[in-house]
């Protein structure tokens, strides 16, 4: 395969010159009304699918296209797009690759601003698929429209009522997403709404034919109710404009980024599930070592860090207290701690001596990790008293209290928190499926919580190190 | 502080001449008659916690040993052990360590051939601790009893009606565990259950001042009835023992380690737990790659680990099919196959062509990972097909299935894995809180599923480098 010049950043089909602003993207992530072309009521179509989460939303101005059908899903069905007798700001079509030209034009005529293209069949599939998305970008362009896809799944924004799987939350949060995989942002949603996260908006860009992960990157940035974005990327069009957003959009929010394709092979799947030229994993290395943006190698792990970056508030340094009732798991944590970049905070003789009132003195310890011993177990209350003391001492930045993560110790983790200024994390003993109560009351709280240590500690090294440099970054420009 | 000769392997009160032979242990393990010194009425206390745990398991011959009580949770208690109207093969002792010393030397002159000591404040306390814990051996050993403990939870088998934790199933299956924090391994037993996994024998070990997690790696290596063994090890008395032990038990059955105190505050850590030394990471790395150890980084790895050993026949080489419905969770899966050491098997044109026949031409591929595209969510028959090619070409030595967990797509797996003989492995997109049918299923039909691809991944990734350290062993006793 011939590889572009600088390698994996800007693919042949790449247009800087085009970049979307704000003022183009508004519209299309809100829009007053929606067309859907290729909208069906067998249920086996995905326009019957797509349709169907657009009424499970409560999306109001909806107007069904489909030369073949007077009525799908209870609303009468338009021919065309210019047959719809509204104003159409944006236009979502299902239909197969060879019909979406005719459409694109027909939307271009009337006015639509904003144009979704679901259907695969373009530049994943080569070079003949690659010159037909180049034909439509063309035409919507010259009727000033833009494009989201093709190939993707569109927009997921619960205020905006748009969604684009069945059952996705309808509550809305400070978290964005822009994603080359419209079923991992899905998953990833999910993922979320379990530790209590809820998202603004999620972009689907697929193949991003015209506007790109970068265009919505900015746009992400730049808006008020965002406070955390996450990505899924598997190639990014004009490098330079993303290094330089990413290092600005960090100083103001994390963006949290799962790269897809960081080695050849992986690259060569990403190759042929969106077109993307995914770039060498060096490269990108060295990309998230520069902007600050954070890099996971799981879905599990970027939600795990959104469960940091959400939960909790940044810590001042790399201290942490650890405080356990069982002693193995807190030997691991400590190993964790260090493996991590971290430190174990050393606690004063001040802490030291109010937690020995605390601890029993067989089976315990009072240097850190603090182990309160088995009968921590029933006595929640333990963890409390730990955590106020380890959180007035000047020498802990940030604490993980590891315990059994039931009902009781959930309450009391959730009512700490709230008395003290330092990152707390919980590690559950047991993970969700043996305490759903406690995980979800956790959740419901916003408190950190992980069903692992070890997790935990990855997870609160990642923000550590986001803080790092967002510091240097606030330093540098206070220099400046 | 001062370090022994040989960096983290011999701790000062280490007496290798002394170590247990499966014939000490075998009545220590499977006793037919049980004592409980310092049972006790009182909820709060661990004597009766204890006592409660054997009542639980339904052990018959158990005698309450209490001087201040006549009767314990409705059994006649006796002032000594020593007054026990009937053989004695075990007493488990949970007084205050400074009282222990008498009641082992009464357990001596009953002729109880093993002491189980849950009591801490020995060794782990420092030198005074140590004495008191030597002495201790010393008047068991010339009773001739042997002692596990002190500071431990002593011995889990449900087999033989032993449990320390309340709940702990009384279900027996093929796996050993020794570990330096009880709390541990109730968690890991609790996680593996979870799996559909249990256990023959859990013997937490505590300070090891007499039987060594080394002596119960010796002998579970040799009980035929042991297929897979885990350790949570601080450190470990007798290196070269170990060492050669580890080697040798490695060639028939996995060992599993998850090691406390890797790094140096993680051994100090350990150090107030255990009273071990830890050793150095480095040391310890070098020898899980000279013996085949599996070594882990967490309680969750560990059983991650657990799942792939005991649910999965050994691959026979690193070449790594997998098959996904969305295409996101796949390229990030091929990655993780890369960045673990496997490889990505190169499909052959025959099973390219009759997955073609299968996999719709839109949103899908036919490389590897194989993209089933979206379809496949609600149609799991696709993956059976999919499987079953896969399966039959020569260049795929595992394959890795990503889908919903839910539970049709569950039973598919469950039955699709009895018709190949390669390991399949399943990731569900999302974790069991999201599917817990499919997950519970998908545990007692023993199918090694995971909550995220990575997992997957990365346990296969250990299970292989076993299969290719034991191939290595095989040939060089082989050529000997």
């Amino acid at each position: 395969m011939e590889k572009p010049a600088e390698p994996g950043w800007v693919p042949v089909w790449a247009d800087a010159a085009g970049c979307a602003s704000r003022r183009d993207l508004g519209p299309i992530l809100r829009p007053r009304s929606v067309a859907i072309v290729g909208a069906s009521n067998s249920a086996a179509k995905f326009g019957s699918f797509f349709t169907r989460c657009f009424l499970e939303m409560g999306f109001a101005r909806l107007y069904p296209v489909n030369p073949h059908e007077t009525e799908i899903l209870g609303m009468k069905a338009y021919p065309r797009v210019s047959d719809v007798p509204d104003e159409v700001d944006l236009a979502f079509i299902v239909t197969a690759a060879e019909t979406v030209l005719p459409i694109v034009e027909d939307c271009g005529r009337k006015g639509v601003k904003g144009i979704v293209i679901y259907s695969s069949g373009f530049a994943e599939k080569g070079p003949e698929g690659l010159l037909l998305q180049q034909q439509i970008v063309s035409v919507a362009r010259a009727h000033g429209a833009r494009i989201i896809g093709p190939n993707c799944m569109g927009i997921y924004s619960p205020k905006q009522k748009l969604s684009y799987y069945p059952g996705l939350p309808k509550q809305s949060g400070p978290i964005a997403m822009v994603s080359h995989s419209g079923s991992l942002s899905v998953y990833l949603v999910e993922m979320a709404k379990a530790k209590g996260l809820y998202f603004d908006t999620v972009v689907s860009c697929g193949n991003e034919a015209d506007i790109t992960s970068v265009d919505l990157l900015e746009y992400f940035g730049e808006d008020p109710e965002v406070r955390v974005i996450v990505a899924y990327l598997e190639g990014v069009k004009d490098g330079r404009r993303f290094l330089r957003l990413a290092k600005e959009v960090s100083r103001r929010k994390p963006i949290i980024v799962l790269k897809g394709g960081m080695t050849d092979q992986g690259g060569q799947a990403a190759g042929s599930h969106t077109g993307a030229m995914a770039g060498s994993g060096r490269v990108w290395k060295a990309v998230f070592e520069q902007t600050g943006i954070i890099a996971n190698d799981s879905i599990q792990e970027a939600v795990d860090t959104l469960v940091a970056c959400c939960d909790l508030p940044l810590p001042k340094g790399p201290r942490l207290a650890i405080v356990t009732g069982p002693g193995g798991p807190g030997v691991l944590a400590a190993d964790a701690c260090i493996e991590q970049g971290l430190e174990l905070a050393p606690l004063s003789s001040a802490t030291r001596a109010r937690l020995s009132e605390l601890v029993p003195s067989v089976g315990t310890s009072l240097r850190n990790p603090v182990d309160l011993g088995m009968t921590s177990n029933n006595e929640p209350e333990m963890y409390r008293t730990a955590i106020e003391t380890l959180s007035t001492d000047p020498g802990v930045d940030a604490i993980l209290a590891i315990g059994s993560a039931d009902r009781p110790f959930a309450e009391v983790m959730s009512s700490v928190r709230q008395s003290i200024d330092k990152p707390l994390l919980v590690a559950g003993l047991l993970p969700p499926e043996s305490y759903p109560e406690g995980y979800l009351y956790l959740a419901a709280q916003g408190v950190a919580a992980y069903p692992d240590a070890h997790r935990a500690v990855v997870a609160l090294a990642k923000l550590y190190r986001y803080a790092v440099t967002v510091n240097e970054r606030s330093r540098e420009s206070g220099a400046a």
